[in-house]
């Protein structure tokens, strides 16, 4: 894994990121992508994801505030993607709390069939498992406790699954990446696992290895974590500084924080 | 009112708090629940409020951008919180600006009867009074000019409504609190009524009386705008102070900036 | 040009901004108006937003997220704000990337007439000349090259054109005003274009020249941006130093970084 590689190609090309997302994390998403060195572009109508799809280096599909309209957009969207050829990540936002978010997940992977799923424990788990172990958009389970629903999904669906959480797994059904890197602030600021997901696919755009560009997405993700931890007071001026920081992510910080492990 | 036993009591159960509420405010409103030590949902899909309510702690109704579609599934998901016993929480966005939003405030207090309403003085008056003396979503009254529609408002319809201002008034048709925290900064930041809504919900949801509830909320909504006075230099870094006030919050804080005085 | 008698104005008078705009941006242009000194409100239901046009002083149209039900919004906003002789202002985010964006423009152009069109290069390009210059919502063009557009649409329309990048240009189809103020800050930082029409919109309702109403947002959008570049780390910080800076400048600030040029 060569994240600082990685990070510099994506300031060098600018990829430009699709993302049907969610209402409460639009403007930190597209904020985290320019401040990472990518263009974000938001766009949901069914009149026009195509020729966005068109134009973009990946789709985010992101079920967040979910509603019939956008699924439609989401799947014609997913479909473009596919055939295009660009990578498609599926962020599973609060699946296993009702049964729309559920068969949503479970629809978009059969018909749009995402390279990389990255959801927290509990969505995971959700997934694959007929439970409702999510307390609303937060997971009730550790990392652990979500590895064979993870790895069963990753084999079954031909994807990567990116599991966030204390410490975060990327499978693809025979590795198991480990990154332990972030900081415990982060499930106190709303949408920094919908940002994972924004970044995850920026690093897809320029890595055509799926568990790559999903760990370093994690990677980026953790030690901006980190750093804006030493630069916030609360919550507030985190989710600022971590803005910031993956803007002054340099190949030091990265050098010296990235802790991941591989099986 | 014992505020600092319930800001205990919130960061020690985290209750979800299911917001149908307007793209304006999520992401505040949600990182302010999350400062606090609640957890937000936001949800608005009519396929599945019903559902979100089921997991739920307590239902936040706001009208800020309103449409038809919303409107039904803020009817449905009030019905389905009123069925289950949790507190409903309305914010009456805009009311008296449009006839619309009238309605809609009026057809929600004989459908949903929320067991809080909390608005601003120009939205209570035009609720009871047939004017329009808002200012778009601004107030263009002084709290105290909306203290006797409020105490109507509270007698017609069964619920406790809390006005905020320069010194809020909570009243639930007997008693009036008037709540003095706060700072000028407040009406300057976007959503900070909004925001004062959404912890309405939590400290309702842990505590049976909706009286204290909302006076709760206006009291650490206030302290924590106090607060974020201290540590900003305009009104976005204000509007980031305030989120980390709610999360620094502690015991010696608000006891000596709280000021409640009970007729 | 007398761009902090303006600001003074806007102060003074408070004028409300009604924005139909983009999810991205809404958090930020709403706080960018009332740092300002201006009220804004945001409404998008067909239902009402002929009943907001007429308690507001200037309409702003956004056409960031685009969807079928908003464009008939606009429409119907856009013809009750012409009636009512307010100002409009419409921005065309992202025009040129998509075929329903090119179109709705087009159409707005018509039917609505805007007072002025502000948008970036690549978006003013797309609107007279048949090409996909835009890099997704980013400019591809520099704002010299879109000066022959901006001119020729000028014309066409009856309209002012401004044209925002590293020098802005503000046309009449007469007259050109280059703005020099910004930092290379800004594009990093979601929704400032956004957030200069939103202000637009401010200092439209303040002076009858269309002109002056564009080239003084751009003034003021720039040395805003100047400002919170030196009190900013990285775009994180960046976006909430320039909302302070909004509510900071003052006479001294606008006149010692003020540079503009007229041909």
């Amino acid at each position: 894994m060569q994240t600082w590689i990685d990070i510099q190609r994506i300031r060098a090309k600018g990829p430009l990121v699709h993302n049907i997302t969610n209402y409460v994390v639009m403007n930190n998403s597209a904020n985290a992508l320019l401040a990472l060195g990518a263009s974000p572009i938001m766009a949901h109508a069914i009149d026009e994801v195509d020729e966005v799809v068109a134009i973009s280096d990946a789709l985010v599909i992101n079920i967040g505030t979910l509603s019939r309209a956008w699924i439609e957009s989401m799947i014609l969207a997913g479909q473009a993607a596919r055939r295009k050829g660009i990578p498609v990540v599926l962020d599973p936002v609060g699946c296993g709390a009702t049964s729309l978010r559920t068969a949503t997940v479970r629809r978009l992977l059969d018909e749009v069939r995402p390279s990389i799923v990255r959801g927290n424990a509990s969505e995971i788990r959700s997934i694959v498992i007929d439970e409702r172990g999510a307390k609303g958009v937060d997971s009730a389970h550790g990392t652990d406790e979500a590895l064979e629903a993870a790895e069963a999904l990753a084999r079954r669906h031909g994807c990567v699954v990116s599991v966030s959480g204390e410490t975060d797994l990327v499978v693809d059904g025979k590795s198991v990446i480990r990154v332990r890197n972030g900081h415990p602030m982060m499930p106190r600021v709303t949408g920094l696992g919908c940002t994972a997901s924004a970044l995850t696919g920026a690093f897809a755009a320029v890595n055509p290895s799926a568990l790559e560009a999903a760990a370093n997405a994690m990677v980026v993700s953790g030690i901006a974590g980190e750093m804006a931890s030493e630069r916030s007071s609360g919550p507030g001026s985190f989710q600022v500084s971590f803005i910031d920081a993956l803007y002054l992510m340099n190949e030091d910080e990265v050098g010296k924080r990235m802790r991941v492990e591989m099986d």
